[in-house]
């Protein structure tokens, strides 16, 4: 293995057992000595790539960045079957992603604590925004309701999925595929017009439960 | 001023310092001498009262569930206008709560984090289970649309309030009535009847705006 390569890996590992330990213990009890012990790197390999937990957890925060825009890249992909169905299918991933990827929970924890840096705040920012942008983008399309906002639809979701999240520490049951398609079911005949409601699928379609990272 | 009554206004003053210290710092840093010097008590009188930060973390949530139960009690008290916009009063009362009072806000962190409680479980479960029934009164009194169902409407309620109160950490917006307002402006065309709606305030009554605890 080359030296470069190498050192790639050892840096993905720490990412990894970063956000196993942010995830288990949170942010403040984690230990950098913890940290690179699950790793299984020295105390000084943890150092030569990353200056302080709170480095470490900015790079949680950019690989988390990275694989929600693999997310949301992957629904932009399918935004024939319209900007709604887009909608559904993303979030369907992202909960997929937050029940089962620890560095992208992790660094929306961040995002969303008392702890979060720079690349915490953007990520959050991030995902309001994509899905401000799929509302209005459903809007031009002409597939919202009379009287439905894509700025409230916005608000709507995004504030859904972080409770969904938030809860789901406790009860798995909350970041379950099933919670967001009931949530889905209830919002739809309210935010999509009466011909675009027909052929949405609220459950996500079989495209939305492929997860772009496995 | 009597003995007991001191004793209990020291409890008092302990259980409002640990909660704007864990909301603060998160409970795994706030430490116990900070927590009695901002109460302006001695460790002595701390672990007269507290035998642990957990038994401290338990008084927050009891005393938090206490406070919950006064919203939801004025609640009740209006149920008058129907169990909707009981509902949405109550919404209101909380958030405000949740955006205003420490104790209340440290209470649901501790119900929803890692460190939480059996008392902080109780209160969560509390809040979901008073949603529910509110929503299956709505039911029986005829009030909810065709095709919306108690069981996804206190979903839907339960975690937008949850993610409104974790996004609300970073940006006191989310944890605002504007924000409250729009969402219940969104959602009660789908879950309200034709002849309910007409009737609701989505912004809440004059009376939903009196906190209880003011």
């Amino acid at each position: 293995m080359a030296r470069q390569e190498r050192a790639l890996r050892t840096r993905n590992a720490l990412i990894e057992s970063a956000a196993e330990l942010f995830d288990r213990d949170g942010f403040e009890t984690a230990s950098l000595a913890m940290i690179s012990a699950r790793a299984g790197v020295s105390n000084g390999a943890l150092h030569f790539h990353f200056a302080s937990k709170a480095a470490l957890a900015d790079a949680v925060c950019v690989t988390a960045a990275q694989r929600l825009a693999r997310i949301t890249d992957a629904g932009e992909e399918r935004a024939d079957d319209g900007a709604l169905q887009m909608l559904i299918d993303t979030s369907h991933a992202l909960v997929r992603g937050l029940a089962q990827d620890v560095v992208l929970r992790a660094g929306f924890d961040l995002a969303d604590g008392r702890e979060s840096t720079g690349a915490g705040m953007d990520l959050c920012a991030r995902w309001q925004d994509w899905v401000g942008e799929a509302f209005e983008r459903a809007a031009r399309e002409g597939a919202l309701a009379q009287g439905a906002t894509a700025r409230d639809a916005t608000l709507t979701v995004v504030g859904a999925v972080a409770g969904f999240k938030t809860l789901g520490v406790r009860d798995p049951a909350w970041l379950s595929p099933e919670t967001l398609t009931r949530f889905w079911g209830l919002l739809l005949p309210r935010v999509a017009g009466e011909f675009t409601l027909e052929g949405l699928e609220a459950a996500g379609t079989q495209a939305g439960k492929e997860a772009p990272w496995f």
